[in-house]
């Protein structure tokens, strides 16, 4: 990883700004021959779209993606896949105070610092709008990977938000996409918009969980030290705006386990293949996938844009007030479900590559 | 990062196996005529050397690091830095059933599944052992950090073990290197050895929870996107062996919070500095520094090699019973403190050059 | 340098076909704060455009250079500069043979071997069209030089066409940018003319040889071993379409020398600083620049695309003879001068922005 | 490439400085189950080793490779392979005058402006001496290659030396390892060393051209725009010791080459295969390899520390005569032979995993 660009062999360099002309990803050494079109990248960018429900920021963005060069005739050439999404809503209005002062948690002041320059206009680069970008290269990652892994489904949801929490026994994978939180618990959907609206109208955000989950990945796939799956992984989650913690399997947890308890003892399978018991490893051993389903799970700070005074300072070195004004997402968490799907896939993805490449993709044998 | 490399400018190369001739660090990009030798280095290795309680395994290692190149006349000189250690304590001995089983949670089957070949002799790369390569890099970061960034001092400790934690209210820095746990709270450490001793007797192991904090780091450290502060000390602290989950500042806690308690509010000192009120952030907003203390915490999974028999495989694709025999540490997580203050050390400096490197290290202006 | 991307922290990505909707360049790493502006980039980019002369190729481009991203009020911002061209002369046409076909000496078939599927119009990915990207990135690094380096100045100039040479002794900067052919010579405009237009006449195609020379350049610029000025250099430059040789300062004639003859002899300046005799280095030892010019010198092959027939075969493993149609350079090498100075501008800044990160760009003094 | 580290997939680092307890590379990414010893990697050291014949320098080193780890019972692991060179002929010396003075056309002057310090005994990591850890890479190289591209058949050899040169209608491969000079061109064995003998009695040196071949290499290695197999054969030429230049086929004379001479014209064969009529592109067409011999070329300067007194400065900038003293080879190009043909190897490979990676090494039909 460098700068904007994220990956080893399937390289992905996001740009862009929130509030300039356009904002992107380009996606370099993706396989050459993979059928994908703007159609089949739009459906999960239409999924990270704001302005879809009161739960989310209501600026309207129609976020339609262009491919502009690496598709021809319907397939990938192996060349870098320029992937363009104009900004259409950008309202014209005075940036005064947000030109001068800092939010607190924002990165408005650390830009300042660094680069003692920095697009205030909606958060510039820091923006989360940046992510649209991750989720455009992710339907690509996901073109790939339905052609090179077939069996690979990767699922994201929420599990927590502030103090509410989904109850795991209630797990519904199809209910995901039928509400607004990405929850896979239909039972606590209204309970969680009330708690919600009651932060939005409270001027207020509030922090969650969400989990990604890769089931049928490959075994094989990471590659020590430096590069194991768990690290990249690691990295990807925590690129993404507002997280603080990321997770693997059993995660934090696991400093109060037992070795007896964490082992994820094994069997042979009637078929040949080896049958693990349990999955505290999240589905990774010494950087290396077992086959087990990938399990991670990160936290989300609470928004920092909100409608609340909070003391801070400006660039002049003065003591102020901060409210910020104007669509904020009272839980940035609920979007950024779609984001972790996609920097899961590109992850996987690179690493099914790289592993094609130092070891042909064949596999040690076992019986 | 890759394979076994990790850093953009200054680039951290480890090799070795635990039970081969040596193994060591390869550290590229060092900037020139910094004072480094072997006994400033040796500092490091020690405080991670095995051997030097009943707490930690009981292989005997001097780990006598060596300096081949990069240093001349008690300078760096801007080459590569080779740091070896010989292998000292090779017993030898019959791997036979070693070679053939998989310790559950153990990289053993990942390996032989990714590569088709593993050296198995004391878990080979996948050993914690490789960590002493790492303690030696960060020495050399270290040393480099006193020059370029004086005021900076990192400091690693644990904070829980199994169902064990510290009282943060009698944090005592000193007391960190007074007891084998790099604990900062002296009224526990008797507890902790009973409890750890109780376990390592019941043949088990048990995980814990360690935090790394940086204080005196410049603020605009650090570089979107993907290569943010916090991001790379993600990778880092992952890529340590058993680390299951890494948070920074709030890190999973903040997924509870709300934005107006998260908000780290800001005052202008008296001296025309910014002084933050609260420090959720972790020191890291936008992925580059503010100038607070940096705080990283992880989870370290209980050892998984233990005495206790678990249901496993082997090669051949039998059911086996694996009970690891010999020398092996109750608790990975307390070695796992120094190796952490390393790799801390390293990301840190790695992101002042990156700095330098783009901006000239110059800082925007406040007031 | 990776697929798409060349540079280690100033890093150039391009991306785009000949005949897409667009094509452009990413830059990553730019130091913030820089003034810069579409008209700034424009005039590197005017230089280089198809349809000026009847040396170039016909195709009326007005490869207007857009900035999407990066630049805030008119300087840098320290975060990805997106710099698109869009193609505003795709003739509708019948593909219909040059699809199957493979043009002699062309990529046509490397293309089609390698990735299984390519696009064929315009010659695609492998068109030199993709130059126009490297000339906008370019223009970007010598704004940034301009502010790092006040003193480099870059030039490049042809010194053959096929037979034709210049004569040194009348080199002449100001006429550089007089003729089409960026030569430093007035007196052979006349026959380089003639000459070139009886080969483009004749349905022929000729190759030529361009030397690039930056003045100015600090010394100390370069890494070793892997990372050598000259090693960057040379990749830079046989990275550009057509270009089979390249040579630093002696280059290929530097094998005849004696040492005696070839010894930069270095003497003391009334100023206190060194002096060198000659120049016969071309300002690099060691990979680390000398503060002498730095002299790159390449040749580029007659354009593959003539419009006599040659012997091939066609995709389905027939026979045929290829006869190219339509609009191509009789010489590439002309266009490939400015594309030269921006590749050389690209990877000094980079070198400039390397050595700071490591060394602070203080020099080790001599006296 | 990186400072000390080049290739993408399969990655060297070499460390060491001439006159240091030892020097060496570290391979990574290398592909696991690969038969390789000491000694099958120390065949292609041999070669290079000096002090064989009045022609190399009389510095006597037995260069024994001692692998260190990533190997296991005779096969890569996958894992980082260390290949460690003990430095034996360590002659204490008073360095005195070496130490102060810079020598015309060596390294001395600007390690010491870039670095402020540098290990001036035998020249540091800038001496020739850093080639015997390239070709231990490239031994590895060899090896896997033997078993992934069993077809492929790497041979350099000079073809000139200062005013000498090869009859290329005489050339015998087998030839090239009876004479101490590389050459396939056993008529001039007696005239080169009478022209040498006298050079070095001269107290001179000269510089050379060689040639290195790879039959028999895949078609479709390579990776367009910044990673043409062209552009990092060149750069790993460049970083060889001393090389000014690098030809890639016609190379620079292709300048003077008219489209239809250049065109290298294409029929089907028997076998369903594309033949060649002529090898003008010398074996890569944009960047990606056709399945001809890939033919580079390039010329090595004559040695810098010759015995002659040479004008130059001092560390405290005085003017100084120049004698340097000792042992050097009269042409340093000749040890260049097995060093490029290390860096053929280690690049191609590079690239066969590269492919694999992107495409699977499935290629695109012909017929």
């Amino acid at each position: 990883m460098s700068y904007n660009t994220f990956g080893h062999l399937f390289r992905v360099t996001t740009w862009g700004e929130s509030h300039g002309p356009a904002l992107g990803a380009t996606v370099d050494g993706c396989p050459p021959g993979i059928p994908v079109d703007e159609a089949f990248i739009q459906v999960f960018l239409d999924r990270r779209r704001p302005g879809q429900s009161k739960m989310t920021t209501q600026r309207q963005e129609a976020d339609r993606v262009k491919i502009l060069s690496g598709v021809f005739e319907g397939r990938t050439t192996g060349t870098p896949i320029q992937l363009m999404i104009e900004n259409t809503d950008q309202r014209s209005k005075d940036y005064g105070e947000i030109a001068r002062q800092f939010r607190p948690g924002h990165a408005d002041i650390t830009y300042h610092q660094k680069y003692g320059i920095r697009d205030y206009r909606g958060g510039g680069r820091s923006s989360a709008r940046e992510t649209a970008a991750r989720v455009a290269a992710g339907g690509v990652a996901q073109a790939v990977l339905r052609a090179l892994a077939p069996g690979l489904r990767i699922t994201g949801y929420m599990v927590t938000m502030g103090v509410k929490q989904i109850d795991r026994l209630r797990f519904d994978r199809e209910e995901i996409l039928r509400n607004p939180f990405f929850i896979p618990d239909a039972a606590v959907v209204d309970e969680w918009s009330d708690y919600l609206e009651a932060i939005r109208k409270n001027r207020n955000s509030v922090g969650a969980t969400i989990e990604v989950v890769a089931e049928g990945c490959p075994p094989g796939l990471g590659a020590p030290i430096y590069a194991k799956m768990d690290s990249d992984l690691a990295a990807a989650m925590m690129s993404i705006n507002a997280v603080k913690g990321v997770e693997i399997g059993e995660g934090m947890a696991a400093a109060r386990l037992t070795g007896t308890d964490n082992a994820d003892e094994m069997r042979m399978g009637g078929n040949g293949q080896v049958v693990y018991e349990s999955n505290h490893a999240g589905g990774i051993l010494g950087g290396i996938t077992t086959g087990e389903p990938i399990v991670v799970r990160f936290a989300v700070k609470p928004t920092s844009s909100i409608l609340t005074p909070r003391d801070s300072v400006d660039v002049e070195g003065h003591d102020v007030e901060v409210v910020t004004k104007g669509r904020h997402d009272p839980c940035v968490g609920i979007r950024a479900v779609p984001v972790a799907e996609a920097m899961m896939a590109c992850v996987i993805l690179d690493h099914l590559l790289l592993d094609r490449g130092q070891t042909g993709g064949v596999r040690g044998r076992i019986g």
